[in-house]
């Protein structure tokens, strides 16, 4: 399996894409192809040790930041290491991509580049969303904020066919965000989303509401990009708002910080559990190739964690399911 | 102050308002105002012991349930604790009402008996959100879940006034909830509503995303309904299921046993802290009335510093402050 990685994506990059990409080669039956500035890849992997011959580079001269505007970074800057990684896998010189640079231009470069699969009227953002059982994937998470019903539907159905083969879920759950449980509820295009979902032949289990989220109750939590967004981050936050609190009532006194130290393990484990960052793979669903987006803060393990998924995903053969059963819907 | 209670709203009604109501007898200048069935509550009322006099019935026959069609309820259930109450503020015969009652119906109970302030396109509902700071408050919640730019400019416009007077927020701070921290970002409505509160005279401190909300970075939240609810109802479920995993850290052994029991004061505040129903009072805005809504799971505690919050909302002028400045911006 040949997966190509931007290796300036991302705020830690290219170090801790590199060291992720070494763990990868390490661990992983892959081969990893670096896109970015040979000269300075090649010095930084020096240091490194890997099986030989792993780790491949493609030199590209030019970096798309945060600060680009999406559409003419990837108009403009063809030498950058996004652009020739996406470039890679549409000459199938590549299986799937990694990224964790400016997700907007990562979205469009896809979009242009690789183009949609048949039948997909907007590709999606997905997410892993880790909860106390074990994990959903979540979308649209940003890409899409003003969504039809029939959009909500496509993503269910992708969503689905991700759950399964990806992460292995047998028959998941789709889930409607929603602000009420019952049918009936919310607006407009809730209501009518509700209906398509429950006349389809998608295993929809009806609305959920944002309270039952982190608790497991859907497998695949379809919504508009805009409150996916609003969900991923406000998890993010609050998370860590209330391990920094946390924090203040272990610093209280000697007995305190001494049950932080017998309870670090523990807390150390539930924070990365529900960390989603740390699990690194947030498919571009509804594009034809294998698409990974990592987090921007993400560091080495994240990097590794995405290789693993892109991995994951490229031997799934989802992208062919999706094309057969999204022509067979618009057949129909 | 003559604040009116409902007594048979929420899912521990009547026993829980009712303790709530004594608590709020004993400690604050009120006069209280039950409403439900008087024998019931007048028995409930005997256990308990309070000054003579601050708290009477006022008999309603009839209960609005969480099942009930809100604008039928208010229509046909005349004689429920809901309605009965609505038209003591109505009557002048109460200065607020607290209700824990099906929201849906309170709020069309509100628009119905009470009417808008002039001016005012959508009421809204508000409510406190808890953050590592102190707090904020978050509109609208649920209430509207397709506004326009010009709905969320006047929930700007009440949230400051209620931040200002009623939490005591100097020069309280606006944030418009969105994907992106910079202008330009989100869709359309987001990208107006940016514009229009960029030229108006009120404290816009400009996009907040979701991440940043549990770290205070606003004193009023503003948004369109539907993500509204989604964070509040997120933020709920984030929170229990964290303090859930924190459980399975600390029965791991009998050394994190001990250590439970050393932080258990801190953690309890922290929860505390952090559990937005134990505020109690979450206003509706726009109403020409002061009208206090609780959790449906609230208890006594809640209940109390509902009765409080209604309290203040009702000395604070609020209302006669949305009035002459709604109007002002009529009239520009």
């Amino acid at each position: 399996m040949r997966i190509v990685v931007d290796a300036y994506g991302g705020d830690n990059a290219p170090s801790e894409v590199i060291k992720g990409c070494v763990m990868a080669a390490n661990e992983l039956d892959v081969q990893i192809i670096l896109t970015g500035k040979e000269s300075e890849i090649a010095e930084l992997l020096k240091a490194e040790s890997y099986p030989e011959g792993k780790i491949t580079i493609k030199n590209a001269e030019e970096v798309i930041t945060n600060d680009d505007s999406p559409v003419s970074a990837i108009r403009t800057k063809k030498d950058s290491s996004m652009v020739v990684a996406l470039n890679m896998v549409k000459e199938k010189e590549a299986d799937a991509m990694v990224s964790a640079g400016n997700t907007g231009a990562y979205f469009a470069g896809a979009f242009r580049i690789l183009g949609r699969i048949k039948g997909v009227k907007r590709p999606a953002l997905a997410t892993f969303i880790p909860n106390i059982v074990s994990g959903s994937i979540a979308l649209d998470v940003g890409a899409n904020t003003d969504c039809k019903p029939e959009h909500l539907v496509q993503f269910a159905r992708m969503g689905s066919l991700y759950a399964e083969h990806v992460l292995k879920i047998e028959n998941p759950r789709v889930g409607l965000v929603n602000i009420g449980a019952e049918a009936g509820k919310g607006d407009e295009m809730s209501k009518t989303t509700y209906q398509l979902l429950s006349e389809s032949d998608i295993n929809f289990t009806g609305n959920i509401e944002a309270r039952q989220i982190p608790f497991g109750d859907a497998d695949v939590i379809v919504c508009d990009g805009f409150v996916g967004n609003v969900i991923l981050k406000l998890m993010e936050g609050e998370a860590q708002a209330l391990f920094g609190m946390l924090k203040d009532v272990f610093v209280k006194n000697i007995f305190t910080k001494l049950s932080y130290l017998i309870l670090k393990p523990g807390l150390r484990n539930l924070k990365k559990k529900m960390d989603y960052a740390e699990y690194g793979g947030a498919p571009i669903l509804g594009i034809d190739g294998v698409v990974i987006k990592t987090h921007g803060s993400a560091k080495a393990k994240a990097f590794y964690n995405a290789v693993k998924s892109a991995v994951v995903f490229a031997e799934s053969g989802v992208i062919e399911k999706i094309k057969s059963q999204l022509t067979e819907q618009e057949e129909e």
